[in-house]
């Protein structure tokens, strides 16, 4: 199968070390906005974004991996007017109007896409799906964590006196269990998780100021249980530069027998080598779904788990 | 969705239990080759198996809850021949040629099937499938229990001396461990579980005589840590009716960022009853799809995610 990577951050760069390991896949050319050395990246050849459409009919699925809330919006609908492809859409809130506008695309020049593939949404939602289905009486509940979320981090930025900040999202361990028992009733992620900050402040600041303006952030931290740590640059370097994630998604329900529980756990040691996966995994039903015609834009949930791997090894699995 | 259930053991009870609270399902009837007073199980109204052909036309799809090994390659495929039908097939090793006979019955008569439904297998193939596919450089573990393995218990009560046994499959608790942390890498089931026994011995049987019989079963016990349990009936009665079972599929792998640890995991307060639920859902996909002209026989593997809900109930979950 023969593919191309759109954008080199850590989410395209991470899809480049995965292939590497896959005798499955021909990686035909990353394709990036920014100048880079061609070749310097894992052997592969680096093209100017804009030439992609020259590559027509030279890759069977394109892996978009620019940045989710900026570019893929306007970028996965240009490359499904071109070519199959599959990306990472996160913004939950946004996913059927992008799915719209890609689904348009795909269709007229009959290729397919698949939209908002990763953990979450992805696995997540796959096992959100599968639980209500199978509990539909029931409870689902995601838990976040212990991982750095980007958007919080980048709240923290955005304020005077901050030169550098990470945010952990951490789910509180009684929550947890109380999901898992199924006694859980309310879904309010604010009492879910705790948000515990690192940040580096700029020597005058007033960091006493600074700590209740973060936790009256709304839309962010107010109402969450916030924990925010002022330390050096240097522990900041040393101590805050890991890439792992985590998270469970717990479904249960209460019948006339007792409580049945299931649960789906994630733990990554790095977030977006464990999202190039899924990717990967979803470019080869992606691929086998254009083939049959099923043209369109397709989210994780259209996609049957046996187009995942090939009949033969999947027959076993049962 | 007008469904039937055929066969009245612990699932198609679970089964009945189960859509009592269901709104979507109108239950056409119990079709059993036991006699039933009618109206006596859950007002349902209860049918000889034999006359099941009378109904052709007027049941969408029938939920086959007969015994797996001995009824299910029989009548599945007789079923398919008239009816979209559901079954739970659970002899791993006969699937495919399950599927190959339910699958020209049910072509013929332009009918769907889905066979081998339940948690495992079922759930836990999915979770098998897409922890391979997203990380198919890693392994994959299968975790049964504690709970009662039936075909265990039978084993041991087919041994002269026992008047009554269940066997309780127990995973060794430092296999799970060592199974997330991705340090194991033998696949080895024997020694991942321990197995415990209890035994209700006929008064004037050799105890001794019959543990190292049990402890040396080829197939069953042999090679397993082994624990047997002589108990009185009063006790058996009082202490091991439970129909809970349990279970973990682990799938982990290391790459140059470390450890990534994928889990679903079960716990079910009634075996039969998560059964229950698992087919009834699949149900609804095995309808939808017989509508769309998929006919033949299917796993859950041929089974979009998408088609256990309404699409108005599923974008949420992404």
């Amino acid at each position: 199968m023969k593919i191309a990577v759109a954008g080199l951050g850590n989410l395209g760069k991470a899809v480049l070390r995965e292939i590497g390991e896959e005798k499955e896949f021909e990686l035909v050319g990353v394709f990036s906005r920014r100048k880079h050395e061609n070749g310097g990246i894992y052997n592969a050849p680096v093209y100017p974004f804009e030439i992609i459409k020259e590559f027509k009919g030279k890759i069977d699925v394109v892996l978009n991996c620019m940045g989710s809330a900026s570019d893929l919006p306007r970028t996965t609908p240009y490359i499904a007017s071109l070519f199959n492809v599959v990306d990472s859409f996160d913004t939950h809130a946004l996913i059927p109007e992008h799915r719209e506008r890609v689904d348009k695309a795909a269709k007229t020049a009959e290729r397919t896409a698949i939209i908002s593939v990763g953990w979450d949404p992805g696995l997540f939602s796959l096992a959100r799906l599968y639980m209500g289905a199978v509990m539909p009486r029931g409870k689902t509940f995601t838990f976040w964590g212990q991982g750095v979320s980007q958007g919080h981090s980048e709240a923290l930025r955005s304020l005077d006196g901050v030169l550098a900040a990470r945010q952990y999202t951490v789910p509180v361990p009684s929550a947890l269990e109380r999901a898992k028992s199924g006694e859980l009733c309310e879904t309010d992620t604010a009492k879910m998780h705790r948000r515990v900050c690192y940040i580096v402040a700029e020597p005058e600041a007033d960091k006493e100021k600074l700590k209740s303006e973060i936790k009256s952030m709304p839309g962010y931290f107010k109402g969450y249980k916030t924990e925010v740590n002022f330390i050096s640059f240097d522990e900041f370097l040393r101590e805050h530069n890991s890439m792992a994630h985590a998270g469970h998604v717990i479904g249960c329900r209460k019948t006339e027998e007792g409580v049945d529980t299931l649960e789906f756990s994630l733990s990554a040691a790095s977030n977006p080598r464990l999202t190039a996966s899924v990717l990967l995994a979803f470019s080869k039903a992606c691929f086998k779904m254009q083939q049959r015609g099923e043209y369109g834009c397709k989210t994780v949930f259209d996609v049957k788990a046996a187009d995942l791997l090939n009949t033969k090894d999947s027959e076993k699995l049962l």
